[in-house]
């Protein structure tokens, strides 16, 4: 079946733009796989069906076409194009606004600037992250939403639809309570689906399929990334809701994808440099929590970008 | 005219030392030009005498000469420092300190020092920027300002004159109301004077004289930068007043100009992708409004830097 | 006795280890010198007991060793980790958490995972910095330890020990009064033992002559600086409580140190632009001092950092 689809992507080019589109869904967890991005779309509507909330459904396939129509428009390098990575950061806009944002008529074309602007930023970004041969991971997306998000607080014909207000950041106001084992398996399960914004563990088993399609490795490292981080913020004391929402998971189920696959097998010093890592972003989860408190807006994926840069970055000289 | 100034500068070292200022003026508008210079230094002076407040006519010059004189001291480029390129950021920390900080003897002194550290934070940040072959533009005034203004906060000789007290940002308090035909010109004109801390109609038009005699793009880019931001804000629902006092339209006038002018020509997918940097950066400075308000400072022209930045550093792999 | 000791770092791997470790603590003020990291610690040690909390002399041996073995574990460059390069970010992590986070069992684990990544985040600053030929300085401690603080207000198992809460910036609350020359020399020497958290003055003329034992340079500079940052600070009307204290003293110590023993000689011109550096240190601690409040995290030494980057770029470019 893989074949006869590169064959038709390679006669037809309507469908050469979807599987761009659909490798774009795939790259929002690095994987350059159509048949993964297309459970991920599967795995956003079926969630807005049971949620009754169409806003992401809608949002992401928007802001993923905008994105790669820019791209195409802008010229952009073919093999990059083709591999989707001018697509995911795009639909990460889309769905990002998509949940903070409420929707009106000039919400789209706000929608639509910002899905396009994220592929002038990933240009950008790709240029300066190439001294180092480091990727620019969801970093487009992260800086891109950060201000289309501040400067709606400036606009009138833009609403907020659900961010908490500015605040100084508050000190242990945590309610840390043990979770019992469904809740946990549950917490497990939304720390996948979260990366889109969702909390439901039917996605969270689908994305999970979606990523084995493409590589096992990926998927175990996404599993194992997501229990670990569980485990430390409980650990630590962090707040039960938020563990139990999925929302320590997300970014430590990227990170430990990002670095994972890095390397072509898991060796001992490999998994533990990994653990390290994932470890980390759950910690720089709760800073960044604290530091963007003034601001009223989401870290998103700034954790997993930061902590993935900074374990990135060394491997040109060590060998593990 | 041209001709026997460009003689007399070879000529004479105190000319010499007149047109290397001059260009420093002109830079504020990346403008390489003595005579754009010249009437940037005029417009100013008309404003200070019709507003009967001299601080800027006086901050300006003091703060461009000693950056210059910090420069030939320090043995910086000879072809840099003739083109002003040492110049601009000193002129700039000059009007900002005199603007915000009260006048006191004190002051002068602590004006000199961040004029004359702005000529090191512009060498330090060319040797970063060239990396990606992009230049700094008003970075290291925009720095050296910050720094100079959050550190007052903690010295009692030197006292704010005019910043609102450090707050939490607060949403969509913008009263959205439209402007009469009258107050739309005024806002254009206002923008452009505004580069400069001014909100005088006929300052901006002596500064669209004074980009014009340096390079009818450079105008016309300005012209439709200010126009178009105007635009965007009213639209979006700006503040009235901040857009009537062109506070949204300088950092876009200097975007429009930065970007507008790396292409010869103004082709149709030129002219598209200025409009869409002009229009971001309207998004940007609303943004960064809200993101420095905890800390009382002004957002200068940080969102012309960061969005000039974000659109040409992809122009090394465009082909526009 | 000097000779000897090196002959044992050559036959015996447990002297070598000890050695590394010395070293590293001597790097906190930039000396590759076991001697000097030696009297460090006895500086350290002699605190701990006159004023009774021995929390600095447990944390700064704890993650100075878990920070050296972090780095062997890894594989690190042989040359960098002999001089005591991965072991300096670790000990001044372990003293600010030492200092700033409550004692418990699992605060020791946290520590131990600080002390640790500050070497994976030192092998990834030096990768960035290394394209612009700078140093990395105490970026990995700042950086490191701003994240585990920051996190700690989410994390009900570990509680902060000392420090105020986050607080919108205050403008002008400083009291300036003169201190008296007995006060102005505890200030100094207040200023020197700063730099590893210590305000006593014992400390800080033990760490005097473990700079001396290394580099008279050093030492000079050192002492220039902390009496010209206590000069310009109480010029400048800033709190005498803190000025006292010996904070506003630290970094300019450090950025004294740092680029003055970068020459070879301090003729005039290399004087000038020393003391330039260390006066714009002060002002941008009270910079950074302000900026920082809203999240309620220390600036430790980044004002040092940021000032010296911006001083020892243009030194490429530039003949003092």
């Amino acid at each position: 079946m893989a074949g006869s689809w590169a064959r038709l992507t390679e006669s037809s080019a309507a469908v050469r733009f979807i599987d761009t589109n659909l490798r774009g869904s795939g790259q929002v967890m690095l994987q350059d796989n159509p048949l993964t991005g297309l459970l991920f779309l599967i795995g956003i509507g079926w969630s807005a069906v049971v949620s009754g909330s169409p806003q992401l459904a809608i949002g992401a396939p928007v802001g993923l076409v905008v994105a790669t129509c820019t791209a195409i428009g802008l010229g952009v390098d073919r093999t990059a194009l083709r591999s989707g990575l001018f697509g995911y950061n795009g639909m990460l806009v889309g769905m990002a606004l998509s949940i903070y944002l409420a929707a009106n008529p000039l919400f789209w074309a706000y929608l639509v600037v910002g899905a396009g602007i994220s592929v002038v930023v990933m240009l950008a970004m790709v240029n300066i992250a190439k001294t180092w041969g480091v990727p620019v991971l969801t970093a487009p997306f992260v800086l891109t939403t950060w201000l289309m998000l501040l400067g709606s607080y400036n606009f009138a014909a833009i609403s907020l639809a659900d961010l908490p207000p500015p605040a100084l950041p508050s000190i242990h106001v945590a309610s840390a309570m043990p979770l019992d084992s469904l809740a946990l398996v549950d917490a497990a399960l939304f720390g996948v689906s979260q990366v889109f914004f969702i909390g439901n563990a039917i996605t969270g088993v689908i994305f999970l399929l979606a990523l084995l399609v493409s590589s096992r490795w990926a998927a175990a490292y996404a599993l194992a990334g997501t229990v670990l981080a569980i485990a430390v913020a409980q650990t630590l004391g962090a707040n039960s809701d938020a563990i139990a929402a999925g929302l320590f998971g997300f970014s430590p189920v990227l990170t430990a994808i990002a670095i994972g696959t890095m390397f072509d097998t898991p060796r001992p010093r490999v998994v533990f440099y990994v653990a390290a890592a994932t470890i980390f972003t759950v910690i720089t989860q709760a800073a960044l929590n604290s530091a963007l408190m003034p601001l009223g807006i989401p870290v998103l994926t700034a954790p997993f970008v930061a902590v993935t840069w900074l374990f990135l970055l060394p491997l040109r000289k060590l060998v593990l």
